[in-house]
């Protein structure tokens, strides 16, 4: 269970540093919980690291000195690490840390801080003498985060793998007369006994109608014959996150629902063969959604195709219609590169009826991809 | 598993438009997730509601679509609901609703809403002619939430219930030689197969000099003779929060041991004690602090008493020391009141040698507190 080695994090430290650089500021307040966990290793619910030229001041409170204490005397230690304990709330911690560390433009993570917390930081820190300036900047960290490192594609491969040995026992849990919620937590244990940290996000098990709801909850509702049932599921190992969709059928699947799983099927292995260095992420998202239009689901279809896996469940990139949100998303920067590790399922829902998605993990290597997760396309008739 | 009445959501809206009115805006902007179920019974994890004088509008993406109609066709819809399908991004339908019902002094969640999205969201309203003006506000909701309604506090009691059932089959689970990973993987399939939909926090399982960590990752420590042991762990049941923590011992415990869990005891009880409506959650706090300051173990005790219960696992009333943070924090009203749900868990860790925790949940009432979860608080020697 050895965290990312230490050469690595000075690596992103660098990284981070020369961002900074570019953007004219002198330091970086990290406030969100996976950048401070990708630069440090450290896994508190609580902290802000400021990166500057030769540092990483590392603010924290009582409960989390131990661990910090512990992780930097293990073998994997976070480099040039300087620990500030808090004394009274954070952020006046953080005011007082900035002024006496004598850095003038200070970056801050805009896409996280609170207006609430921006005004009360500025105010107080305008109360000083030479107080820093703050610079909103946006997505320094995720834009490093969005090419894995040697550590982190390991960790998913093993990631993908042990979701993929789960998915195998899943499909037996689909049974008639089993409530959607008993199937989602057999999933949930076969999570956790297969060594996963915890399920990525709230398990999916929808079944009949439900199944063109893409984000059902499982509820009470019993599985029956002649049904479409959506799995979708996931597990964070080392932190790391896998993500995997499955559509079964209970019974013998009519011409219909199989022509809708092999359109959706079609969009799915459309877009792996998309994918490759230099491809626009809006392009993979294209040859999906090309393919369910061409059969007539492309309303059916009302989501993105895929979206980057990693410490988060939902990363860059993002595999999209060219119409995503104008702010915080890496629309500069649209096409794919090695080392970026991406969800792919298109799907297709219709009310009343029932839906089909298809998902996998891949990995863009210098000539496509790797599928990361390794279970079975076809439809089974359970 | 029936959702919050209709007429609670409405009560709700009411007193959401009579905070707007004292803030001197003419809607409110909602975009905590928490919030929007408090106010909907909408559970998705995406959406932004506006509260105005006679209208709650809605807005959520193609996912949800399905999903708020059959709220909407329940036995307990959303009063004056009115549904807005995202078109392109969340916040250009955002401003674009804005515009077109015309209000004028719009209040936001300035707790929420990030430097980056504020910067958008006035920029682009700016472009408009006669564009609402954003007011930052902070609190109005959860000041709400923190007085729990009936169906809330029937959740809650059922919850906590729950929880303390669980309570007793884990003691069963603590084993020598299982990791402290193993341990944590049983209470989570323990609290599934209870009933609850998840986890509400990442269960804790802590041995040995573990136990000096109040928020330690259960990991691969296998638990041992002589040890303590600190089992904290929650549940969500029907979207609602309980958390319970007790320790226990493996073998037969020193005078040492006794001492410390004697001395948290007494503060637990004093706490619980202490707690009454109108009484500060600072005494509350500090009822539990002085014992074991008393007992030489004020500086082994690190972190606050407790935290309010609900939709969230950490809500208000904050029952901590007067150093809170400066912002985002009820300081204007210290004093807990009839209808509050809070934890009590004092603690002493002593780095080496390990720790005690001990907690429950209560319900403040017109006499004092009920304590809703019941499970003995004697030490367990296994």
């Amino acid at each position: 269970m050895s965290p990312a080695p230490s050469a690595a994090l000075k690596r992103r430290h660098d990284a981070v540093r020369a961002a900074c650089g570019r953007a004219g500021v002198d330091a970086l307040i990290v406030t969100t919980r996976s950048n401070i966990f990708y630069l440090t290793n450290f896994s508190g619910s609580a902290a802000i690291a400021i990166v500057t030229a030769d540092r990483v001041h590392f603010i924290t409170d009582f409960r989390y000195v131990t661990a910090v204490n512990a992780m930097q005397q293990s073998s994997q230690p976070c480099p040039d690490l300087q620990l500030t304990v808090v004394d009274g709330a954070y952020d006046s911690t953080l005011t007082k840390l900035l002024t006496s560390i004598g850095v003038s433009r200070c970056g801050f993570e805009a896409a996280h801080i609170t207006v609430s917390r921006f005004n009360w930081l500025t105010a107080t820190l305008n109360q000083q003498a030479a107080a820093p300036q703050l610079v909103p900047l946006e997505n320094v960290i995720e834009r490093l985060r969005v090419r894995k490192d040697e550590y982190e594609l390991s960790t998913l491969r093993e990631s993908a793998r042990l979701l993929s040995q789960v998915a195998s026992g899943v499909f037996g849990e689909v049974q008639r007369g089993r409530t959607e919620r008993e199937v989602a937590q057999a999933i949930d244990r076969r999570l956790l006994a297969a060594g996963f940290e915890r399920p990525a996000f709230d398990t999916i098990v929808a079944s009949g109608p439900n199944a063109a709801l893409p984000h059902a909850h499982p509820g009470e509702r019993k599985l029956g014959e002649n049904e479409l049932v959506v799995l979708d599921f996931g597990g964070v190992y080392r932190a790391y996150c896998s993500d995997l969709t499955r559509t079964v059928f209970l019974g013998t699947a009519s011409d219909r629902v199989r022509e809708v799983y092999s359109a959706v099927l079609e969009a799915h292995d459309r877009a792996i063969h998309t994918a490759a260095p230099g491809r626009s992420r809006f392009d993979i998202d294209a040859a999906a959604r090309d393919v369910l239009t061409e059969r007539g689901l492309g309303e059916a279809f009302g989501h993105g195709t895929g979206h980057g896996l990693g410490i988060d469940i939902h990363e860059d990139p993002k595999v999209t219609r060219r119409t995503g949100p104008p702010a915080g998303d890496l629309e500069q920067d649209d096409a794919v590169d090695v080392g970026m590790v991406f969800t792919i399922e298109p799907g297709a829902y219709l009310p009343g009826w029932g839906g089909v998605r298809i998902e996998d993990d891949v990995l863009v290597t210098e000539h496509g991809v790797d599928v990361l997760t390794n279970v079975t396309t076809d439809l089974l008739e359970l």
